[in-house]
Formats: C-alpha cells, sequence, structure tokens
C-alpha cells in the first residue's frame, strides 16, 4: 500500500475497500456490511475448502476482531497484551513486525468481559490500535514503529478500551469501555497525524458535551427540542456515573459524511438507582443505549435514536449499524440496520434517523411486546420489568438475557440478497437488582443474573438467522448448540461464513442456511470471518480462541454458575468443545478447483 | 479398550500395538520403531492431505510427544502444567475428560529445556503421566480420575520428570531430569497396579545401586569385570551429584525381556571438576553417557556401553535406542540403533552390547575423528577438547552443539527399507567451561556457550536424513533452515513425516526424501508425528508449539544470545517464522481418495 502523505487517509481505505482484493476495514467496507464480491468459493465448491496455513497468536484468551489485508500484508491483533502482527501473504504469514506493548496487567480486572480486543484499523502508511490500558496507538504499517501515542481513558477508574477504532479523512474514532464500572462513555476523534484530540463527545450529560443542539439535532424525524436531556433524564449526579460507553462498532456513509455508532447500558444493572422520582416515565437516562449519527468532521450530532431507554437488562446498545438501501412500502430508502441486544431489529431512515421498521429477530423475545413506531419506544411488560419488579426480586425467565440476543458478533449484509446474515444467541436469565455504591475503578453492577438456553425451543443457545429488513422477518433460522459469537461473512459467491464458540468454520448456502462445510478450528471461534484475494486467489481467514462475554467461564477460568456477570452457568458445557486457544487459520480452495 | 485386570498390561499393549489402527505407545512399538503399516496415504495421494480437525490445548510452549491412540480415544498431553486429555474420535476430538494438575509452578524454573513432557503411556485401563513436578499419576482410561500417583524426586534439589514412561508387564519405567542440577540420575520401576516402588537403578556410585553385577554384566562382549566403575571413575564423590539422568525414550524387547535407555551428561559441564587426577583416562564418569539394557523384571544390567566417557559438550547420551533386526556382513543381527548427541551413529548387538557400526551422521561432527571399534571410544580431537583446552578458555568451532546431532526428537525406522529416518541438527558451539559450586537446587552448569549454524555448510541448521545403519552410511539428506526438533514418522505407503521448528508438517517420499506435501501449522513443531486408523480411514496428528532447547528463546522469551544453556542465539530467527502455540492438527485425505 502507498502511504498517504495528505490529510485525508480514507481516499486510501476508499480505494482499498473498493478491491475486494483486500479487506480493508474490520466490517468489510465503511457501511459495515461484511460482504465481498469475490465468487471463487461458491456454493458447490466451498465443501472442498480447506486451511491451507496457519499462525498461533502466542495468546490465548477470546480473539475477537480478524485480520485486516491490504495488498501482500496482513494485520491481526491479539487480546491482552494487544500483540500485532504484520504478516507476509507471500510466505504463508512470515512475520514481518511484530508490536508487543507493554501494558500493566492490572488492567485485566476491570475489562468486563474477557481481555479481548476487536482490532486494528489500516489507513495509509498507518495502523492504529486501541490498547486495553486506554492507549491509542498510531504504527508504521512498514515496520511496526510507534508513530505517536495518546491516552483516551484511565484504568483505576475502570476505563477500558476493547472496541477497533476507525479512520474516516484525518481522524481515528476511538470509544471506551467500562459500563460496568460506571465510566462516563464518550466516543474520541484524534487527528490521524499528531494524536492530538479533536473533539469528544460524551454519552451522557449537557448537550455541550454530548455535542448534541437541540434545535438541530433530530430524533424521530424532527428536532429534539428540549434541552440537556443527558441530564434531566437522570437522578442528580447520576449521569457522571452512568455509562453508556461506546466499545461497540462504527460505520459511516461518505456521501452523508455521517458516522454511526451505539451507546452501551447505563449504571447501574440496578434500574432504582436510575430512576427520577421512582418514575419510569422521567428516567429515559439519555443518552444511553442510543444510536448517534455524527458528522464526520465536527463530531456534532445529526440524528439520535434511543432503542431502551431506562435500561433493565443490560441491553447495552452499541451494536453495528449496518448501511444499506433498501425498498420499503416501494421506496428506496437510504437505511441503517441495527440488531440491537435488547432482540429487536431496526431499520432506520440513516438520513435523519427515522423508524422504518422494528420487529423481533428471535421469537423468545419478552421484555417488550413491540416497538411503538411513532415514539420508538419499546411496550415493556411488567412481569419481565426488574424495575417493576423491584430491587432484590429475583426476576425470571427473562427473555433474551443480558447477552442480548445479539452481542458484539457483527452480521453481514448482501446488496445481492438484499438480506442479513445474523449471528444471534438464544439465551433468556433471571435477574436480580441490588443497591450498590459507586466506587472509582470497582466494579458498579448492582444485579445477580442466571442465564440459561431459551426455554420452550430447540434447547440450544444460538440461531443463525436471515433477516429481512423490509418486512422485519426471519426469512430462515438454523439453530445452533451455542450462543453464536462471531462476525458473518457473506459472499457473491452466494456462499456465507461464520464461527462457533465450539471451534467450527461453518459455510452456509445464502439461500436457505444449509450448511456447505465445516471445520472444527483449535479453539473457539469469536473472530470475525473475513475473505480476500492474493496472486488471483480467494482465501478466508478466522482467528479461533475462545472467550468474549459468552466465554468468559472457559477465558477466566471462571466456574461459579453467577460469575462472570451471570454468563458462565449457560455456557459451562463449552468446555466439553473447546479450549483456550488464539490461532489465525487461513482456507482456500485446493489449486485445481 | 477392555482394561486389564491380570498382573501384565504389556498382553493389552502387545495386542494394540499390533493393530496399526492405533497408535499404541509414544514411539509407535515397544522397538521404537515409529513405524505403521497403514498405507492408505501414499507417496501419490499425500499432497492433497488437509487438517481435518484441531484441538487448542490451552497451554502455550513446547508440545513434546504425540497423540496415543486406542480404539475410538485419542490422549494427549500438555505442557505444564501436563493437563490430560481424552479425546473423542467419533466427535472430532470432543473432550471425554481432562485432567488437570496442581502443580506448584516452582518447578518451572529448574526445569532446563522448556516445560515439555514427552507423553503419557497407555496399558489396559491405566494411562501414566510423569508431571513436571515429579508425581507419577495413574488415571482411569475412561474418567480420569487419579488411581494412584507417587513421587519419584524433588523439585527442590533440583529433580524434575519430562519423560515418557513406559510401560511393561506389570512395572512402569519412569526417568529423571536435572543433569544440569546435579541430580544423580536413575531409572525407576514402579507396580502398574499399586503404585509402590519395584526398582531403582541409579546411573552412578556402587555397583549395587547401579544394579550391575561386574562378573555378568557385560561390557563389549564380555562382563565389566572391575567393581564400582560408577565410583572410582570420578574424583571423590563427585557421582552423587554427577548427573546422568534419564529423561530420553524408552524401548523393549519382548524376547529377550530386556529394556533399553540412555543416561545423560555427567555433572558439571565443567569437565575438569569430573576429572581424576588431571587425567582424562581414569575419568569415564561412568556410568553417564550410558545405554544400559536391564532386565525388564528385575531391573538387574545385562550390558552397558558408554558412548561418550568423560564427556566435555554435553552430549547426554539418552536417545532412543530403536530396535531391529539388521544384516552385517552378511549376517542377520539383533540390533539396537541408536544416534548418539555426540553426532555418531551406533548399531550394536542388543543381546549382549556389542559394537557393530559406529560412523558420524552429521559430516560436521569434529570432537572426536571416529569411534575406535575395539574400545567404543571416540578417538577426541584435542583442539575440540574443553578439558585439554581448559577451564575459563573459549573452545570454539566445536561440532556438533550441546544440542547434538540429534537431541529428544525419536527417529524412524522402516522395516521395509531398512533404513532410518531421522530428524537431525546442524550446529555447532563455542564452549567455555568454568568452576562452578553446588548448591541444592541451584543450576551446577560451569559453562558458557554459543550456538550457530555448521559452518562452510548450507547456512541452515538441520538436515532430516535417511540412514544405513548397516554401512553407517547417509543415503539421502535434506537441509532445513532450523534444528528438526520434532520425531518423525515412516509408513508403508512409502511416504514418512516430520515438523519442523516453523511449524511445517511435511511428507517426504521415503525412496528420496523428496517434499511431497506440506503444510504450515499454527506453531514450531517439536512433537512426533503418528498416524492411526479410525473407522477405516487414516489419519495423521501432531502436537504444533514451539519450545524445547532449540526453541527455549521463544518458550521463556530470552533474547541473550547466550541464555538458554547458549541456545537462544542460534535459534534467534525463528521468532520470524512462528510465536507459541499449543494446538493438536489431525490430518486425512478427502474422502473421495
Ligand atoms: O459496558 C461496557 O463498557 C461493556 C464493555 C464491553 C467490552 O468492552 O468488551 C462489553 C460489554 N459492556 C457488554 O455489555 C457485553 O455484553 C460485552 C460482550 C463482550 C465481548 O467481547 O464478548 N464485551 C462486552
Ligand atoms: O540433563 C538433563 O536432565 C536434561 C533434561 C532435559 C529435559 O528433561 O528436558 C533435557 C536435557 N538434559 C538436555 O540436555 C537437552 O538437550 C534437552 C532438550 C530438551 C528438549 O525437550 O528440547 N530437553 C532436554
Amino acid at each position: 500500500t502507498v502511504g498517504v502523505t495528505g490529510a485525508f487517509a480514507n481516499d486510501d481505505i476508499m480505494k482499498n475497500q473498493k478491491d475486494p482484493a483486500n479487506w480493508a476495514l474490520q466490517l468489510g467496507n465503511y457501511a459495515g456490511q461484511r460482504y465481498s464480491t469475490l465468487d471463487q468459493i461458491t456454493r458447490d465448491n466451498v465443501k472442498n475448502l480447506r486451511p491451507v496455513w496457519q499462525f498461533s497468536t502466542g495468546v490465548l484468551r477470546g480473539h475477537e476482531g480478524g485480520p485486516i489485508v491490504v495488498g501482500d500484508t496482513m494485520y491481526i491483533s491479539t487480546p491482552f497484551p494487544n500483540t500485532v502482527y504484520a504478516l507476509d501473504l507471500n510466505d504463508n504469514g512470515r512475520i514481518k513486525w511484530k508490536y508487543e506493548p507493554r501494558q500493566d496487567s492490572s488492567v485485566i480486572p476491570v475489562m468486563c468481559c474477557d481481555t479481548v480486543t476487536r482490532g486494528v484499523a489500516v489507513a495509509g502508511n498507518k495502523l492504529f490500535l486501541g490498547q486495553a490500558d486506554n492507549t491509542l496507538v498510531a504504527l508504521d504499517t512498514e515496520t511496526g514503529k510507534v508513530l505517536w501515542s495518546a491516552k483516551n481513558g484511565d484504568a483505576s477508574k475502570g476505563e477500558t478500551l476493547t472496541a477497533a477504532p476507525l479512520v474516516v479523512k484525518d481522524k481515528v474514532y476511538v470509544g471506551i469501555s467500562g459500563g460496568e464500572f460506571g465510566v462516563r462513555g464518550h466516543l474520541t476523534a484524534y487527528d490521524i497525524n499528531s494524536g492530538k484530540m479533536v473533539w469528544r463527545a460524551f454519552s451522557t450529560g449537557p448537550d455541550k458535551d454530548v455535542m448534541i443542539d437541540p434545535q438541530k439535532t433530530m430524533m424521530l424525524g424532527k428536532p429534539i427540542g428540549e434541552p440537556d436531556l443527558g441530564i434531566k433524564t437522570w437522578p442528580a449526579d447520576q449521569w457522571k456515573i452512568g455509562g453508556g460507553t461506546t466499545w461497540g462498532w462504527y460505520t459511516y456513509d461518505p456521501e452523508l459524511n455521517l458516522i454511526y455508532y451505539g451507546t452501551g447500558n447505563p449504571g447501574t444493572w440496578n434500574p432504582a438507582q436510575r430512576a427520577v422520582d421512582k418514575d419510569r416515565a422521567k428516567s429515559d437516562n439519555k443518552w444511553s443505549m442510543t444510536i448517534f449519527a455524527r458528522d464526520a468532521d465536527t463530531g456534532q450530532a445529526k440524528w439520535v435514536f434511543q432503542k431502551t431507554p431506562f435500561d433493565e437488562w443490560d441491553y447495552d446498545g452499541v451494536n453495528e449499524n449496518i448501511l444499506a438501501d433498501v425498498t420499503i412500502g416501494g421506496a428506496k430508502r437510504k437505511a441503517l440496520i441495527n440488531f440491537d441486544r435488547n432482540g429487536f431489529a431496526y431499520t432506520i431512515d440513516r438520513t435523519n434517523g427515522e423508524l422504518l421498521v422494528a420487529q423481533k429477530y428471535d421469537p423468545s423475545v419478552n421484555w417488550a411486546s413491540e416497538i411503538d413506531m411513532k415514539t420508538g419506544r419499546p411496550k415493556v411488560n411488567d412481569k419481565y420489568s426488574t424495575f417493576a419488579q423491584g430491587e432484590d426480586h429475583n426476576t425470571t425467565g427473562v427473555c433474551p438475557a443480558a447477552l442480548g440476543s445479539k452481542d458484539q458478533q457483527p452480521a453481514s449484509y448482501s446488496p445481492e440478497s438484499g438480506l442479513l446474515y445474523v449471528p444471534t444467541n438464544h439465551i433468556c436469565m433471571d435477574y436480580e437488582p441490588f443497591k450498590v455504591e459507586y466506587s472509582a475503578g470497582q466494579p458498579y453492577v448492582g444485579a445477580t443474573l442466571s442465564m440459561y438456553p431459551a426455554p420452550d425451543s430447540h434447547g440450544g443457545m444460538g440461531n443463525f438467522i436471515a433477516w429481512d429488513p423490509s418486512a422485519g422477518k426471519i426469512v430462515w433460522s438454523k439453530p445452533e448448540r451455542f450462543a453464536v459469537w462471531s462476525g458473518a461473512l457473506s459472499t457473491k459467491g452466494g456462499v456465507g461464513f461464520y464461527g462457533t464458540l465450539e471451534g467450527y468454520l461453518k459455510a452456509f448456502d445464502l439461500k436457505d442456511g444449509k450448511d456447505l462445510y465445516n471445520f472444527k478450528t483449535s479453539s473457539g471461534i469469536i473472530g470475525n470471518v473475513n475473505t480476500y484475494m492474493h496472486k488471483g486467489k480467494q482465501y478466508i481467514a478466522v482467528l479461533s480462541g475462545v472467550g468474549g462475554w459468552a466465554g468468559i467461564g472457559l477465558a477466566a477460568g471462571l466456574t461459579g454458575e453467577q460469575e462472570g456477570l451471570g454468563a458462565v452457568g449457560a455456557h459451562k458445557a463449552l468446555g466439553e468443545y473447546t479450549q483456550l486457544g488464539g490461532t489465525l487459520t487461513v482456507f482456500a480452495l485446493p489449486d485445481n478447483q
């Protein structure tokens, strides 16, 4: 790749993402579609796929994200200590350079959901890595040398960094984690050349901090109007420790010049502590659980959409916002599709935030009956309201579990089929909130959870589904034994891919989901399946390495049913199928095919 | 596998090793041949080989040994903490049970050459594991439950356990490591049913301890005659801290009822401290560096053969003794073939210890010009004698290096071709001995080493060779970039296998060594390639996970040229090719072949 000397790195990214030989961004392209026009691997020949080379990262625990490929080089990163490798595709992954940050391991205990990172960003001659310890580094893509580094947070307050950065023009956007530690979330833009902070948009607090203009920033098709909802929808100063972290995925529309991302759960998990006058109606806890569309340059909010006002279930609203043009009621809409943790899939007009479709993408979802299309609000079922049921009461049978109907695992959208291919969870929970006091750097959770497979279903804890974003309907659904925690890929060859927690890489027919190929890799897959072309041949690449929140029991050696914020019990059988690992596997067809 | 209730577990092993569907012993059979009569994978179709499933062991660092397969179950073990897995071959390696010993990690610093184990032994319904901390455990093969455990040594004295146990009849033989800590070596037999020690044969000291009868135990075809050479060939009490550890491989001839194994280097590495009257002639340091043939029942030594009397280079004599019937001078001989660290390959009459052939198997060997066929003694070249050159003098250009022309990596013998297929090292060294004092549990080395590729050669540090044990000649030789630290396999299909430190599994034509297939696995291979059949299909299985002495730089994070007892410098480029790992890979042909 040719170094970019001017200010605009995304000329380079735009070029790279157009050439399907590359896998230029974590989500495949700025639209977050995880789709490739490569078509050498087809529904007919994919059965002959096989690993062609592998690379152990030298690190165990959860490997999220996936390989970035630009030209002859592949870039991968590992869980803590966040080692980055540049691998030579001309020599079976020989190491061109290795960057191994020296990070204080004291950050590990404040990472809520395993020591994951969701990968690096490459733009021109720079590679960007968000380290667990909140250091954002820019590395030279040729040498791995540090060009600059910036401190984006403070681990002693429970702040960490797991999200993949996104580069647009001369800025790199970085999120923050720590919703379970009372961290006040923000998205921050740094200058890619100097490493200087350009702006920081908080998720809670006064409009100025949130970079909202109540007269201009849209909500449901019109200006918000009322100022400082980021303060008023919270009791007293609760917004200062109110979460809304930004540890998910970021997408970008170059024409609209808007970036999209979501904010996480409000803190604490005990809703009573976040209620204004004990009144749910007054307590949206804005702007937690909100999709933000921001001007990519100024950071100013163009529109907002809060999916789960006053969260009572830890349904972080951070999942990827996939940009696609979708026909709804006969009209082509510039849409954004979001599979929220809360179990509803939203199709939204990405120009202005207007809600177009909102339907359950898992039939077991029961905490709300539907989304009111006028207000965008869920109709909450009091039986599953942990606020209505009250503190120190165990609300049982809530679906989905806190892991959501989908968590960090990104979906894929095929512009050909117009469908989304979605790795989902099929897990329910019991949730008992309790009063908790805030102390900086200490867990600020305030609920005890148990999780288990969705009752009266197939017994498994996952489904892999195809979704129609216009109709808001499941097209087909494949049951899986465990939560599907790996990002999906769809390709022009008519074949899609995802990984399973047992470690299988699976290829399926986009038409009907039929299994076309599977291979049991060394460890559970929570990474995202990517594809690229090298010397005229198509490859599939994925990281294995079980972990993440679903695999936290294995990753952190926890065995108590309610440990790992409640996730351990449900997935305890995982240890019969797989163990910790950390390996990249590259697949291809035999040469004669 | 059917449980053995009677005393003789080797009825079961004998049966298992005869069925090529199993890989019943670490070395394939009692004769240590690492040969299989399976022939589905041939020199013609092996190019279509590919991984079919994998299993991450959850442990990093050097993975030696290999999978044992009996019936539908595969058993593997990991480096420290020596986790054992029973994997279900009917379900892509689903975990039937896992045994995870709780070992004190204080043993790690006293393991000289990485935290390796060379694998488990299975006999009847029992599995035997030698833990790093010197605990020998017997596990139930069905459940993984501990049946009994015995303490074979004391880590606080520098004693550890890395060797694979061997079971014969009602006994399991266990070795000990710690030659670099002044440990006095021994081989110990335990009753497989009770775990009680039956006998212990020391490598040094009085004949009684060594279980030698000078009137009966043969040396070079006649009785030793002189008593207590295990004392007399040492200065004062030096034999008590004199090494001769037994960390290599053990083989067995059921007809002769003899077991064979070798002893390691004498301690310290500074020869001056082991010289009687400063006279090499008086200082054999017996019975270090010695092949022992012992009665499998009583432990009594039938014959002995010391390969490197008065070692001055750390040429541990522990390499595997492969039993094969070989034609020499027109006569069929019951032979034993040993590729010693010292660079000579010995063909010996295994009935009585008579020396038949002794030739260099690496042309670079220079410390001795030849082996005197009468005395069995090397003719040492004073230029490379670290004793002649003296304490605090750096003797340079010694070939082979301390790692030997071959180290723990076991060779393979094909009864069809009559040849041995040998993974070898091609490394030389500088060696500077210095005075060292013994202190229990502290390193007792007394020499500083540097290692580098054999000069004036192909630049690489390994060769894979075919060897004619009758003629004592290299038949063909393939250069390798790094030491070949993986055990070889030969098969009736005309194809052989080994792994490389870069991580390649390689298949070669037994005829000429030509590369027929290679696959870059996740991490460097120092495990041994095994084969088995399941449901009528032949599989190849190997552990990846770089480490061992050659890979100690990567494994232990050492970077100083002379660290890792001198091994780090030579292999520092390894980090460009591979990183730490720990994965089992199972290969097979596509179903239509
Ligand atoms: O609130 C937060 O700041 C925060 C951070 C993270 C993270 O950074 O990994 C997760 C979550 N929350 C979370 O709710 C969650 O379900 C989750 C899953 C995972 C994962 O990697 O598997 N991380 C996180
Ligand atoms: O003297 C000893 O007791 C002893 C033990 C070991 C071991 O147990 O691994 C090795 C050695 N020596 C040794 O000399 C050596 O070359 C060696 C290589 C390895 C290995 O696993 O790669 N172990 C050992």
